[in-house]
């Protein structure tokens, strides 16, 4: 991951205490691996199901990940360690002791990193949100909250501006707890170019995506093996929706309303949907399918965009490339050299070779952009659905808010 | 494979002898394994390269099947036995001595069919032209060509009434011999679905299509391990060009020239690509993905019409369904029962569990028919490529130009 | 499958009515899959969970076969069909209602195959033969059992002779139930050749075996895809114990015991787990691998004889080649052609290929028999593990217990 | 890879001019990306075949690596920078331009790797040999030389003593030239726990060794995908012979003639194919397949000691856990901190997840230690046939002969 970090902007972030919840799974455990390198982030606190609680946590988890457990560090590898950790004498994750996924058992994180599984996620968000905790969530249940921003990081961080709506119009009032979500993983690859080339060309009117998604985004256990050997499955239940529905809150805008105020009559803030300056939002069409990969979403992506005529290619091409997200101006630690990395080689990106290459994942690779003899342009996108696609965006999120003080 | 046929068309064919050029290579061995056991058709010489010349075909193939070839009789079984069989003592495919791919060699064929790689098929199928033998062809050599029809069996093998023209100017002018081709194997598995919607429902505006496309399509050795294990390449060379160029010919007709004759004073005939009627022609996006499976070519296929408005995801259902060629109704022995078997399941069809069930691969399956957001329906498309993709198609143009006197 | 079968003997058995316990699992399906094409068995009851209770077996089960369900019959075929069926009006299992799995609702069934889960096999098929309902199992439950015969039906299906002993011994004593158990899939693909080989030589005195485990020996959804896809995993638990243990009680004979005697003053019959002649039972080591192969364990055995010097690997070749148990002499219809198939290609057998090729998996294959330097001889043997290790086999015992009289 | 090196060691060595030859195959790619990052070896001249020679090396290359060439450096990472370097302006791989494999464009290099195909590797390595340049070899030629070391680093490279008999040998003798091979990927993984068993418990009597091989063992194109995918292939031409013959080669010691002596009268040395103190050699079987895993060849080996009673499970896994071999005490760079892993879980080491994880597939992994009913004790062996099995060996070969002075 990038270290691109501007001396006077690394000496702002202190060392910041934040817990891991639904710590055992495969998120949870992406999540780990994670922040144990990362420069601000110190691992305070674990939290799973009632099975793995009081256990450590080496004898919890059923660890999945290439990187071996035994030698994975709390994080804050660029602060000075906290003088007295409760966690474990050596500062190793394996030995930490499992909490139970409450408050009370968190309540010396400043941040609260979210890996449940949906069925639960809903209660325990909330109830660490009341309890003035900030969650930063993978799971999809407030993601259609009208108060709760959805944000892939390199597209839209600037949606954290709803945080103050949500703290005030909870009840009671929040001064420091607050839910953010991030998207789904393969609506958060294909956004990334898409939010570029809004960027460089102005609005996309339609965009008709085809995904052959990586297994380890079902989880774990997951895809059954009789299911995806050497198999093709063309359904995920949901995605499709998920796609639909998401790209257009992330790549909208919020709006402030003219007439309705809230109890302090300050002007309600929404999520355009896409609809800024009176256009029809964008058309989404998604086809997904289980291909028989582990990591890596691809996606064949067809766009119309509103401007006639549509850009070249080769202006594509470039708009890609030279796409620079706030985060990396901002020095997010975590924040890609790259956002885009846009191959020539007419037979990449490819899962297996480079999804890992584009620095670790954080960011995406672009390949074959080239006409659409229906829409205007087409091209692939790979992107690294448990990192970019899921902890990954977590974890910017969370340096963004703090760089922006919105966790104190 | 389907034996509906009515006793009186079976009634009409006799044995008929028929040779398989490249016949050690992957659709070679196909053509073998479907040959043997067809009614009419009688094995009566293989040829491959000069390596294999002389020797018996259980030594000159590594074969591949999972038939085992042992077991594998000459054909005919429909017909008695040919009564001198200069091939074989016991009529076994294992034991016939490989000839050389000369027309001299496979004089006594009444039929040729073709697994030629394209570096040779060019030459060799010109001179077996000449020679008077009518040759079926799975090589892309002579598909372009304005005199030799591209036929997927159960969309357009009303084309072969171009042969008298391509016998005609042919010099020296032709009385038996002729070129038919069988489309790309992509091509091929997603027509069908477009001609049964063309058929119901007027004329196509565009088309999407994003392949999933196996392995076996690109024959032997072909796709390196390396290359496609646990991995997706979403680059498949020519692949996209073919299948938009040839969709056009195929969803094409044949358009009589008003002013144009030839020799003869007869008028010249050409393929209109798809612009009958003074419409503009069909327009075919398309994005080829090679993923890890053996066999089965599965495409996500989006589709506009014509007509205002379109028709529904269920009429859409029932058209596909009910669709019946034309080499159904006139009893070809290896037309499939079911042109298009239509999928309920929301997760189906999948290459591993379907690709062969309908009817041994010589019909397709659709599944997920929906509405697009984008253009009007979406659906997924499941085909044999090694079957209807290939070897299957050769053969059932050969039963439709049998049954139609085209072969004597 | 064979139909080799003599007419005296084919018209010996009458249409039998069995049912299937576990009908919607993997081995259930397999047991359907090959019932419906049965000559003899006629499928009269299926016996699911709670869950399947009561709904029809298409809605019940989810179908993972390459054979779709909607064709499947009842099965019957050599025989007239039951005259009134109660099981669906055109005779489909589709069709068919799923019944709890009581004996009260399996009363009518002659013989009943268990594709149970091991929690629950027990107590359930202890209460069908103490309801006088024979039931052949593939559950483990019972194959320790010191009454209950353990049968490879290409090995041992004599052992059956141990059913009067488990009739008697039971409280109260029985006239028609028993429990019959076949062997673990791993054991019974690498005994074969091991019975044929001490049928031609004599004592085996040891084996080793490695074995690389196909994915559907484990159920449905049995193996995570992240745990197999592009990997090996070392270790299935309890496979090595089932193989080192399985092997002495096949292999073994029954000794009648010449000093105990039960209530009725008969001998008592016991296993002799390999130790006939008061020679040392054979040795087994067993390596148990899972592999990324969908259908087909592939054995490495090597083994060392008592007989010095060896056969050489030429004889052993021969006398596996050779080798014809019992059920094929006595005409079991799903008794294959060839019990085992010697393969002289080097890089035969190999699963994806060949799994299937030995008469519908009912045989094994061998291939690459050589000397080993350690031991004696050493080979490989693929064995269609949903087949001959599993459904197929409990088929072949019913079927010889029927002509041999121990099933009415 | 480990940086484990004393302060004195590493100020001994200076930068060291290497090349490559066979620069563009599988192994070729993977020394450059191993010596990209090498504290010492500078790579000075990369060679390929007439096809690539003139072009920059990534123009002439298929990168198959998932470290991206664009990245990669020259190497020499711990000493300063060759002043004058005539590769590039930059000092990337990626811009060097390839030669051809032929001494005099070699003349500077004090080292040369060599990743030949066998076919060619013969009369290259030789012509560089009788250049003075000492060649390091992955190529199976000159195994078995009687004056060539076949040297696995973490177990015999004190078998380099040969060398001077090597050059003293050589027409005309050699001051600086020599070769010295590697063993087959599939010999050296289970040869390091052999060895690390027969140092604590004296010599072993027979091995039984079942190899599970991954695809990249096979180079690219290498191994058709038609073969593997979902499939194993129970042979590997040669590779058996390989195994059995190699491993006496390694595990034996070097004997100094007491009558024989060469033209000097020097005494001359032979490899005693591990017949040391009057003994039988090792006894070896293997069986070789390969399955569909990109990287990491597993091996389950059973061993027989000399010594009874032999070791118990347990100390067999100290034994191993506690071999330290001579590379790491010298401080070669490229050692692992640890040669043998011994995982407790009953299902480790796996491809996938352990391949990398002992020091970037420098060690090897081995799990599952427990009794053999047939030998006496029996486990699994992972390791990383791309890294220890083939490059890595190489390059810790010759930081060995640098550390003891052979090469200057």
């Amino acid at each position: 991951m990038s270290s691109k970090i501007s001396p006077t902007i690394v000496s702002q972030p202190r060392k910041i205490r934040v817990g891991v919840l639904g710590a055992t799974g495969t998120v949870g455990q992406r999540f780990i691996t994670l922040l144990s390198e990362h420069p601000w982030f110190v691992i305070e606190a674990l939290g799973a199901s009632e099975r793995s609680k009081g256990k450590k946590y080496k004898d919890a988890v059923k660890w999945k990940q290439t990187i071996p457990l035994a030698g994975l560090g709390l994080g804050g590898v660029g602060v000075e360690k906290l003088s007295s950790s409760d966690l474990s004498d050596d500062g190793r994750i394996a030995d930490v002791v499992v909490k139970g996924c409450t408050p009370q058992e968190f309540r010396n994180c400043q941040i609260v990193f979210s890996g449940l599984d949906a069925d639960v996620a809903g209660d325990i968000e909330s109830a660490f949100r009341s309890a003035e905790i900030p969650i930063f969530s993978n799971a999809k249940n407030y993601r259609r909250d009208p108060n709760v921003p959805l944000i892939v990081p390199l597209v839209n961080p600037s949606h954290l501006s709803i945080i103050p709506q949500q703290r005030r119009l909870h009840s009671p009032t929040l001064s420091k707890g607050f839910i953010v979500t991030n998207a789904n993983c393969s609506t958060t690859g294909y956004v990334i170019p898409l939010a570029a080339l809004e960027k460089a060309f102005g609005p996309i009117e339609s965009v008709l995506v085809t995904t052959m998604q990586a297994i380890s985004g079902a989880g774990y256990p997951g895809v059954p093996s009789l299911d995806i050997l050497g198999n093709v499955v063309p359904y995920i239940s949901g995605e499709e929706e998920k796609i639909e529905w998401e790209t257009l809150k992330i790549l909208g805008g919020i709006t402030e309303s003219e007439s309705e105020v809230d109890g302090d009559g300050t002007p309600l803030k929404t999520f355009d949907m896409h609809q800024a300056g009176g256009l029809s939002p964008l058309r989404v069409s998604a086809s997904c399918n289980r291909v028989p990969v582990v990591d890596g979403h691809m996606e064949c992506v067809s766009v119309r965009f509103h401007r006639r005529p549509p850009p070249s290619p080769q202006q594509v091409r470039e708009a890609l490339a030279a796409f620079t997200p706030e985060i990396q101006s901002l020095g997010c630690p975590s924040a890609p050299r790259k956002a885009i990395e846009v191959f020539e080689e007419p037979d990449r990106p490819q899962p297996r070779l480079d999804v890992k290459g584009n620095h670790n994942g954080a960011g995406v690779s672009v390949g074959r952009v080239r006409q659409c003899q229906v829409l205007d342009v087409k091209f692939v996108v790979l992107s690294d659905n448990v990192s970019i696609g899921a902890a990954t965006s977590s974890i910017i999120n969370a340096e963004y808010a703090v760089l922006k003080g919105v966790v104190s």
